[in-house]
């Protein structure tokens, strides 16, 4: 199997200006023709760094990708340590000089004078197009393996390793093909699936089971190694099945999907519609709803009644029952979801209220402390949470949470 | 001057799951009190892998930050990897243990038997506080230099980096002094910015000046190296009030401030009060406001008028007005904004109305359409935009310029 290293080489990378995001996009890339990138280095703009990371990446890998540097400044040096580190010379390219005045003439734009050195490569290097922007990339063997130089700025990588990298890789990849299925699960902790999953997260397996989370949704990647796509499709279907029964309905969904697509898909499907009440929340749960494209086939309307007559005057809260039991209590959240529900005429209705903090707390009612309700024709459904960390993951973790009743709630109707 | 290596750990780094945002927020922080990163490896989760990116770190800097692997599953190998990298053995700290028994118990969630691993630390090491999460961090001096491991989520690492490592970090740093001051502006783009300020954006000049740009928020950095604090502020202080007079009221805030707070600010401070009317952002625009801790004192209400008929029933936009100019139109961004203030009785309200897309365009109104009336005592303010690129984009820069008329609004009156 063919391994891949990665190099990011910039300044920008090192100082806090910048965050990478080309290693993961071409790991990602590179795993999916069957090629596991093993390592990635990210250095300055100094040419004996570049040049060891060169070294270094080779002693790894079979295929070493090294993106940014090759623009036209002074710091610059991308080009020059590939072809120090390939023990040849830079020769000036007159195809390559031509494109890159072109590139100005065709947006009526001066050529700098520092642009010129963009045209150099290293002698014996082929060089890539680049159809965004006025660096070419550089393709070389050497040792026995293959060294691309690539711009940074993402657009024009991406384009790059589409357009002129990838052919070549699949080719060098052959038959070996990894397949990757991601199972999104949502209403658990992680170590509770791992406990859920027992000796099927174990390392050296195939297919491999690796464990993600971010904001509450615990992503699953089953990766699977086979001779062709189909075996590897084979392997994974057959993991993905043992994975969803010892699950259930903690699983939500695949791949890319959000809670928000998942609960949008079955309401569009069951021409069913939601309105939400909203209080800490504050837009996030309508956001989240509305962020999927065609929202509009069953989000109808949402109010944030973030102060207590707004409750009140818009979806019809008795205050009494506000200064009753306070504005964050079950009775307020049953009240904002049932009152949203007749005014919007939905199938649905949430109500959520809670105190993301980091004030408005008391003894009886920490930070954190969100009650959220799912009201319907069948009644509703009222639950309580504590949410832990600070104000952006309370209430992001609490719209997420109202997503989730709404699936479980929709998935039985 | 002390210098610092960064180790990213973790197999969803390098197979497309996730981008390390560590590495970038790490190195700045670093930057900040005087200590350079030098470089940065990711590796995934395997012993020898880490030992070795130990080994190299630590032949580059002086103090080797590393992230990651810290969990409690088994595929978590850091601890493993820096007690072997000591040349030591791991030792179960009882006191770990009864917090990360606490953390649970707190929360009224069983331990997993799985969580124990993370009580044990390498012999002669120091344990780091972890307050977020169950993972205590590593901290251990060997062969003159300074090893640290945190844990990889980002939001646990930052605290536990400032908390417990800063400081030591700081002490290590001695006098030299790097200051940097960021002014975050909007309303235009990079490359008008870069005109306006003319050559002060020259490489080796000290303040050196950088500018990133995120969702329309450019972000000017000042960074000045000076052998102290004092002298630092004094040529960075300088170089901002330069900047300021070029830039005009372009500039919102300085550092972390986003458009939300210094709104808010400005509200809180006049004791003015807002609502909102979304209908393309979806409850994006009030997530913003009510981003902001104690957003209660100038937010009250907000209204998702989705669907057509919502804008009609809730906030009284007259329907022949949406049948006559259609629900995207200058008209019914005013009527939503007016008929927001009338109901919520405030001194601002917003309306918002555009094409997100990926669908409902036509000829004469394209994707990325927005409206955004901003409405008050002194009358309304109207502006018509095209925003760019996906639905995403669109929805956040339509939010974010409904906040930045207001901020320019709100500064006037």
């Amino acid at each position: 199997m063919k391994r891949a290293s990665i190099i990011s080489i910039g300044n920008e990378l090192l100082n806090g200006q910048t965050i990478d995001t080309n290693v993961s996009w071409l790991s990602g890339k590179l795993l999916s023709i069957g090629i596991p990138s093993v390592s990635s280095y990210t250095i300055g703009d100094d040419i004996d760094s570049i040049i060891r990371s060169f070294n270094l990446a080779s002693s790894d890998a079979d295929i070493v990708i090294a993106t940014g540097g090759l623009g036209p400044t002074d710091d610059d040096l991308t080009r020059q340590a590939f072809a120090k580190f390939l023990g040849t010379e830079l020769q000036l390219q007159n195809e390559l000089l031509e494109k890159i005045q072109n590139f100005f003439t065709s947006r009526n734009r001066q050529m700098s004078s520092k642009n010129k050195i963009q045209a150099y490569i290293p002698a014996g290097a082929k060089a890539l197009a680049n159809n965004l922007g006025t660096a070419p990339g550089i393709m070389a063997e050497a040792k026995g393996k293959l060294f691309i130089a690539l711009p940074g700025v993402p657009s024009e990588m991406k384009q790059m390793f589409e357009e002129s990298v990838l052919a070549e890789l699949r080719r060098l990849a052959g038959r070996q093909a990894v397949v990757v299925r991601k199972l999104k699960c949502f209403g658990t902790g992680e170590s509770n699936i791992a406990e859920l999953l027992g000796d099927i997260m174990q390392r050296g397996r195939n297919p491999l089971i690796n464990c993600t989370v971010r904001h509450g949704v615990i992503t699953l990647h089953i990766i699977a190694t086979a001779e062709d796509k189909d075996q590897g499709q084979q392997i994974v279907e057959k993991d993905e099945k043992s994975l969803r029964n010892k699950l259930g309905e903690l699983v939500y969904g695949t791949e890319e999907q959000t809670l928000a697509e998942v609960v949008g898909e079955r309401l569009a499907k069951k021409k069913q519609t939601i309105a939400v009440a909203e209080s800490c929340t504050g837009g996030g749960l309508a956001k989240l709803l509305t962020d999927i494209p065609g929202a509009s086939r069953y989000f109808t309307c949402g109010w944030i009644t973030y102060s207590n007559s707004a409750k009140t005057s818009e979806i019809g809260v008795p205050a009494d029952l506000i200064e009753k039991h306070g504005a964050v209590s079950e009775q307020v959240a049953q009240a904002m979801a049932r009152g949203a529900r007749k005014k919007a005429g939905t199938t649905f209705a949430i109500g959520v209220t809670g105190i993301a903090g980091p004030s408005g707390a008391n003894e009886q009612k920490p930070i954190g402390l969100v009650y959220i309700c799912v009201d319907s024709d069948s009644g509703c459904v009222t639950e309580r949470f504590i949410f832990h960390h600070d104000r952006d993951s309370i209430r992001l973790r609490a719209a997420q949470t109202a997503l989730n009743m709404l699936r479980l709630k929709c998935g039985i109707d």
